[in-house]
């Protein structure tokens, strides 16, 4: 078997969770892909976290050159985040032709093009799926799957701290603060958020996003950029009587003669689905002249999510390096049947309107264990027979059959009684 | 340059609209991605359209073995459909180490494992993003994106014309007859929908899916499948009636001990993601352990976003094959500046309530070329100034700072007017 040597620098969050993953799930990646990402060195500059995080300290280092100068490393995955040292450690890995996966999107807005061409220049990869809309496989989407469409327009909610303020704001008719507040408390807000309340971490996602779309970089500098912090509740209840709700949009289109870039508050109809995105999680609307309209829809940012992300770039480049394939399918053995399957259901009888009718009718349902979440009976004036609807809890689907053959029987039922499924989510 | 020779078998919608893009954007995929993508071949039965797309005797056959047999193909895209000969054609390719694109469901879900088999035994390659949600890149995030995720559950919206239906019947009332015949007018139903509206194009996709999700194949019979045709208006309306939403739901789901895959009506609440997906969209939720709950949402069928999927699967191939990647970004040099943007605007003034003041404001908005589309003047009982409210039609943004900065000096105003962007996509 294939092993590919990885270095791991950072252990914050993100780090933490690939960490956890390489780890726990090396079986899993042995078997899934026929590779062993075995992950050499560790890096991180507080000795405290090799210990909480009982890492061999054979395999640990607190500085980065460890690592960057390791030629048995084929993979690095950086995750200390700022602009340097990371560009310092990216450049000089990929010289040496390790590839690199960064989250790192504050340095890529900054010098995308640079990075691109060293990488290109010593014939190693860089990816960052992680650095934009975390779990949301928005960059593979962008630069592979919609390849030959030419990209019109983009508009993200691309900044999950934003976009939770401005729902609470929306929902509890909180000022700003009150929902800064409460973001800072739940953890959705940093202790200083000014990146993302402001608009600028937006701006760096939109500056990637806009590159992957049209293969022309914007520099931060270029993109118009207005925050929340202005946002009153008196224009918040004003949209919403005109039918609008408001969010922060990271907004990119393209014309043959203009790009344009910006990030703003935006009043957008209730009725559209990106109006519905509401607390942390992100979506990204994408117009392409062959696709037409996509949406992607996820969540933005925590731990395993990233962590998602940047092991999905570790699988592509670990199978790009290693020249291998995933395994072929096996043929499923162990399908549930159909009277196994457990769900909720819809049950719509028509019974005689008499008494007892509904007593009958529970009692049966009760014999095979199915409760029921709610009955409404409809009123109909002049019908011999009126449609009684119940919603039952998860009941096994033999039950239910076996429960609605023997109601079906009873002389008060008119017809074969109607079962759909429902679900929750 | 390098250059990558192409067959093409089949000029139906999809046939005609690679064909098309293989063409027309040639230049385009030689300086984005340095490949030059040459159709070679191109094998339909009915001789008829060679004409009719005037295309060169030279590069055409009525023989699909001329495309099989051909040592210089190194990529075929089936698009006949059906299981014979499709399943010739692409065995054939694949062990004549040609990499094979398809659109084919119904085969795909029928032999899946062998053609996987044949395909790795012989180091070809198979791709069929086409074969489920047309544009949306949902079998790439799947089998890439999503990689190191356990997957838990998907649910899809997954047939077009059955999702068209259903919205129709919520919509309008109609009966499933009264909205088959529409869709069938609408071109949104084949002549014989049997495939569509009985479930079972969803059950072949589904299968596709849960392959890609668990590595486990489920062949299409052990699929439970029930169909719309039996969703009558009493039942729509009931399900409205309790805030649910009847939607032809493609289910998988997968615990330690088992796998359960159905297709069927579903109610689903109408305040979910999916219940707001109508007409002939997709859309497909996916809850992967490590990425949380995500959805995809886009067109499922037509010939553009057919043709978006599979071009995709071809820029794939050919890179993989020519071993060269995409261009590095150029630096955007036609940036369109803030003053120039176009937008719709909501502005919020605070006047006095006294008469005159609409007309004043209006004239100086009218005298900037602004339009407006609505005004809402909020009644406040004790407060000495009003808020008023317009939305205006599209305008230069340089146009409405002029008109703002002019407004806000009249005597008037009471303190600087809020300007937000409105979107309606």
């Amino acid at each position: 078997m294939k092993k590919i040597n990885i270095g791991l620098i950072g252990l914050g969050t993100v780090g933490r969770g690939v960490y956890r993953v390489l780890t726990e799930r090396k079986n899993f990646f042995r078997e899934k892909l026929g590779i062993d990402l075995n992950l050499l060195k560790v890096c991180e500059k507080n000795p405290f976290l090799r210990k909480k995080m009982n890492i061999d300290p054979k395999r640990f280092t607190t500085k980065y050159q460890d690592i960057v100068n390791d030629k048995n490393i084929n993979i690095v995955i950086e995750l200390i985040g700022g602009i340097n040292p990371a560009q310092d450690i990216i450049i000089r890995c990929l010289k040496s032709h390790k590839h690199v996966i960064t989250a790192n999107k504050a340095l890529l807005a900054n010098c995308l093009p640079e990075i691109f061409k060293v990488a290109r220049r010593y014939n190693s990869e860089i990816r960052f799926e992680a650095a934009v809309c975390g779990g949301i496989p928005i960059i593979k989407s962008l630069s592979e799957g919609l390849i030959t469409n030419r990209i019109e327009r983009i508009y993200g909610i691309i900044n999950g701290t934003s976009n939770y303020i401005l729902s609470r704001m929306h929902e509890e008719e909180y000022s700003f603060h009150q929902a800064l507040t409460e973001a800072k408390k739940k953890g959705f807000a940093e202790r200083n958020p000014a990146l993302d309340i402001k608009g600028l971490d937006s701006a760096h996602k939109l500056s990637i996003l806009a590159y992957l779309a049209f293969g022309e970089f914007i520099p931060q500098e270029k993109i118009f950029v207005e925050g929340i912090t202005q946002i009153s509740p008196l224009d918040i209840k004003c949209a919403k009587e005109l039918g609008l709700v408001i969010k922060l949009l990271a907004i990119t289109k393209k014309t043959d003669s203009y790009i344009e870039a910006r990030v703003h508050p935006t009043l957008i109809p209730r009725y559209h689905p990106m109006a519905n995105v509401s607390g942390v999680y992100n979506a990204v609307f994408i117009r392409g002249d062959l696709v037409g309209n996509l949406l992607f829809f996820g969540k933005g940012a925590g731990q395993n999510p990233a962590t998602s992300a940047v092991m999905s770039d570790l699988v592509d480049l670990a199978q790009y390096s290693a020249n291998v394939k995933m395994a072929y399918p096996k043929i499923a053995k162990r399908i549930k049947k159909k009277e196994d399957v457990f769900s909720k259901y819809y049950i719509r009888f028509n019974a005689i309107d008499k008494p007892g009718v509904l007593s009958k009718i529970s009692g049966i349902l009760a014999k095979y264990n199915i409760s029921i979440s709610s009955v409404t009976q409809k009123e109909t004036k002049r019908a011999r027979s009126v449609p009684i609807i119940m919603l039952t809890h998860l009941a096994q689907e033999k039950k239910i059959d076996m429960a609605l053959a023997e109601i079906d029987k009873c002389n008060f039922i008119r017809g074969k009684s109607v079962k759909l499924y429902l679900e929750e989510f």
